[in-house]
């Protein structure tokens, strides 16, 4: 392992938890250079909905590497983005009326977030943006003046200014009604909040503590925008791509935000790629006013497609996966019931699911017993407080099965001690 | 085309000027969807160094894919990423005495510098930050601000505000001696420059038209840097992994950077991947301080590693590349004087070659010519007036020839018009 | 009239409302050209606690100038300033037990508070500042982004970014516990909000709408910035030097702010003197680092010191404010209840007073009914909604009578329309 | 001398130099409470243009205080404020052909600064500007923005992001011809400096270490300004009002800025007063848009308004003060030609003049012995490396002679050491 020690800066994380060295991966699992098998419930932090090197997605993947299709394109005109932004209208935007033009803001989910904040205040003539607390979106730094985490705020170095952050959905649990504060300030001409010129919300916040907005809070706060003419940036970066059921977390609410983030899992296969997806009047950039390297990835362009066509041609995924995030919650409830004076408290919504503990030392360890069971499981939250599960959406019963006895076991015998 | 016209974003800005769908690729050549060959001399804007689909490394990612080797893994220690390290370590840093640890900042070229930049803020506690006029460096908000396209720059929506440009090599043509100016205003407490954290430049600047920094520029700069305790940042994104012959762009100078940013070639097969290396002494990351969901992509590191051992184990490629470097040389130099009152100007080191025209319609024009006779090239500069070549560096003797007839005959058609 | 017009910038505002040329002024009454008298409620927005050209503070003016004191000194030793630090050692601060260093920080209110926030920023490394709903610091760009009100903020040019408003007291009419939304975003890690250097506070808000904070809330607020390690800077520009009864409006209290801003009436003759007081450990300026051309007006000490001397030896003022506040409290009581459709809202503590109505058109309406009355008033909150009283401290129980009448009946008339 | 340590805060500076309590005033001279005179070569900064106590200026004073004139009048309509408009009109303005309009923003130098900032950003909509190397405008935040001195920028304790310095007039003793920089960066596209609103300049640098910039410079860099559309601020704070022979110190060079402002001696007595002078067509204000409570003192009018009668109705004290300015410069050629190893170096213009010396040492060594020998002079320049002479206009020429003596003195006794 000494390389990874003298070569690779100290600014590296997940290794630290999991301190093996992997080599092969398929569906749910992760296999060490050892052979050793882990079952994944972290799944790329989201970014493998499918599954660790899907099948399907691997053949068109070889084949199109094969056929020597063009790797990298710029933002050129290529037969794989044709296929992927046809694909993209027929399986996703047509059917859920959504009428969005699709930006290729660059390889990751930080660039989509960056684009779409340049395009609101382009648009609007304003600069100041609303988040909300306990938000993740990136760490460049447009993104990360949106971002909550004050440990990352503090790696900007220089003040991260252009962007007020508003409670999000039940941060004083229910003791102040929805958007009071945020629309009072916005009534008040002398409130000295900066008019904003969007707002940016997770639909299900995961690095902030998985916590899941209410349907109708995303509601209200869609109609406050509406009310306000505030441009509604819906980063779906983590939870889009189905991981709540739907294809994008805010289906459920029907509402549709003037500019959706995707990232992550919409390549399918773990292949960086992005999208912006704007409303069709917010479309006034100049040609190449925002561009980049690698906007057009050509593989990420055929794996997205065949996921597209292999995930959602129909709504067999949307029901399995809220029908094991049910499973997960029921299972949660027992462990919550089981542990009455640890003060646990289960969240989530679809396969974003999470346990809250007491403390960050409580749910690390937690994860830590997990990983030593052959689980791979995150902390997040402010403080680390809050075991988090985003397996892949393929997952088998019996892999979900495997996963919550060896989280029971975990919890039980960190709380034990 | 209408799926393009209907559903991609107006920002697109490549396919305007080459307006068919591009399907398959291989060396220095792109084939449109009904087969019609392209001799690709922008490859990628610098991504394609080593061509579209090296046999090479197709071989290896093709054999990586087909074992399930693990595709995405955040920053986990994996066996791609092993390898790749050392691979990095024993043909670059080791025999060129370097000594940097290295950071994984995320998929693109910006995420590179992103995190130099937060960095260089972190460990001096300044916040300012000296770039040159017409640099590029990005479009993330951190990035864009050391950016000099004031196009670009208004598409921030916000101040850019941090960073002051000083003239970039030559900038005045001689008229002043290299450095005066920034070095006065850094020795005058009064002179109202904020106390820069760090310096970034580009060895040579490719969209700012082709400006090839002196070696002797590059050496005092990083002097004055020493000097007056400030970090130099070597953006090597588009001009490292031998374009300009060397491996990095700044070898020859023999200067050390305190860091260097690379992207676009280092995974060699157009894939996203991008390095920040760092000073051992500059590693004062908290862990996950900066992270990001592509940090991990092993197809990446499995090509990379591939082309440092494939190009990098001897200086074949650097000879060439040099060798073919002067061809266009002497080339360009035959087409200026050919048109003596053109004014052309032909610039560049290495294989990234450009010639000056009075203005950017001509430069655009003969762009166009060039794409009608098959050869791929792109303008840059403030006005387009620099006609760019970035070939493939692997492209053959024939390509040249061929690319260069091309260019000639373009050139003479449109400035007889 | 017409070289005004001619001459003088439209950003003119308060010869708007009262279209005549003053001339002279005596105690509680400001006269025109042409001898008509008005009585002055409004006291140059708090600048003339002890009335216009107070006799005893006359005298001593004429004296000193007739005796060629120095009058402009930068910050030099002088007589007249030795005079004054005693005084307002005697007098002010050993009385009540406030230990506080005396910066001199400029001529005006803005200067005050600039300074306070230097050196807030200075002492605590951070940057950002925490000001409330509907406060008003000045208009300088520091004082400004600190500054509620919309129009006033839209004219700096600049984003405004370095603070982050709070809900007042009783901004919620209290559905909101007090301090809950501010306590919480601070003590979660992960809200986002800039780790404030400072909360800047007015006691009462004069210009956001004679809003008085209950002295519970103030109490609150210096725990709060006590336990989270924040500066309390109290901005007594305009309710200082006795306008609430006692000298500091923060005083009945209880608490002890980290710096006070004082200015308006501390000279007590209408001539600009600023004073920013602060902790003695915070003293941590570099000589000069903060300076400017007038910050040793003498003849502003000798008027200073006299008022200090005639109206801060026993406790008689403080107690004629508060009664006579109590007297307007108790006749607005009357107003409010003889209207009982209007919605009228009596506010205020001491002598700052004020009506609250439906909309800014009728408070105007009544300060120009008042107007051609002979009564000076003006009108303040974010939609000039409120009838703003702002008296002599000195004025007579006749004169309050009378103005009380005016009033009376100007609201009659307006409201009967 | 206790209670000024005791009380007054470490940032205090002339008293550290002068640590004498001085009582009383009269023409160039200060008198200590001892009785001891000191002849007064600074002159309040440049705010005592016309002397301390000016006879003339005091019977108009006291006679408007004795009638009860009104003191205070924040931006009301007064006959003092018709009086000096008139005045200001008929003496000033009209016969230099002026056309601007009079905004009132504040009471010091630093309020003019900031009113001309924001209005320029308001009426371009756009943020930056240009200041120069060296610059002095004053230490609120818009105005420290502007400043050179990085002790003072230090203060801020937020960045000071919105200016970019440009070389003033001889910055680089000739090696670089005016204004290349500053227009190569204006002129290309892709420079990276922000497009400026306005440029900031002083006629002369006081604070800066007395650089008087060339005649035909300032008319270069008007002339700049408008080819590019950019609005010229003349900071004539401390070189107005016949500092350097004309009332404005841009009078000889023929220019006519977009904007100018006034301060230290406009009330001609050392009472806080500043005027900012804007052309009728950037009049863009709306009412009360910026405001302030000191913005109508009508004692610093009365004052102002005989000043302007007694000194600028002929131009007799234009010719006296360039009369003495050329004596001053004849005396320091004497100087600097005696004194050949000490590499000193004579600048200036009108009645602002200064002697460079190698190092900041001398330069304070020199005002310390002069100061023994009873005369007020002070530093100035990023080092403090210029003595700095700052008379009264008014001075005699046996004052004059005196001062020179000393001078004289104090430089050989300092040198000889």
């Amino acid at each position: 392992m000494s390389i990874f020690e003298e070569l690779e800066s100290e600014v590296r994380s997940y290794s630290r938890g999991w301190p093996v060295v992997f080599d092969r991966a398929q569906g749910s699992w992760l296999h060490d250079e050892g052979g050793k098998p882990y079952l994944d419930f972290f799944a790329g932090a989201g970014a493998l909905n499918y599954g660790h090197n899907n099948p399907k997605l691997k053949a068109a993947l070889i084949d199109y590497i094969q056929r020597d299709g063009v790797t990298h394109a710029l933002d050129m005109f290529t037969v794989a983005k044709r296929d992927f932004l046809e694909t993209f209208k027929e399986k996703i935007l047509g059917p859920r009326e959504l009428d969005y033009k699709v930006v290729f803001p660059g390889p990751g989910g930080a660039n989509a977030v960056e684009a779409a904040l340049k395009l609101a205040r382009k648009v609007t003539g304003k600069e100041s943006v609303i988040n909300f607390t306990n938000a993740f979106h990136g760490m460049t730094l447009g993104a990360l003046s949106v971002t909550g985490n004050s440990m990352k705020r503090g790696g900007a170095g220089v003040p991260l200014v252009h962007a007020t952050p508003m409670p999000y959905d039940r941060y004083f649990d229910g003791a102040m009604p929805d958007f009071m504060y945020f629309e009072k300030l916005l009534e008040d001409s002398g409130s000295g909040l900066n008019e904003p010129a969007a707002v940016i919300v997770e639909g299900v916040q995961g690095e902030g503590g998985i916590n899941a907005a209410r349907l109708d809070w995303l509601r209200g706060l869609s109609d406050l925008c509406e009310r306000h003419g505030i441009l509604l940036i819906l980063d779906d970066v983590q939870m889009g791509c189905g991981r709540t059921g739907a294809f994008f977390s805010f289906e459920d609410a029907g509402i549709k935000p003037d500019m959706v983030c995707l990232s992550k899992s919409i390549s399918g296969y773990g292949i960086p790629m992005a999208l912006t997806l704007i409303k069709p009047e917010l479309d006034v950039w100049e040609p190449g006013e925002h561009n980049g390297t690698f906007r057009g990835i050509s593989p990420a362009f055929v794996t997205a497609t065949e996921s597209l066509r292999t995930y959602w041609s129909d709504d067999e995924l949307e029901k399995s996966t809220k029908a094991k995030g049910e499973r997960i919650a029921a299972a949660f409830k027992d462990i919550v019931e089981a542990h009455p004076d640890a003060n646990l408290f289960a969240k989530g919504r679809g396969l974003a699911r999470g346990i809250e503990f007491a403390d960050g030392d409580l749910a690390g360890a937690v994860c830590k017993a997990a990983f030593e069971r052959g689980l791979l499981m995150e902390t997040s939250g402010p403080n680390g407080e809050v075991m988090k599960l985003l397996p892949p959406l393929t997952l088998t019963d019996d892999e979900l099965t495997q996963g919550l006895s060896i989280i029971d076991e975990s919890i039980t015998t960190v709380l034990s001690k």
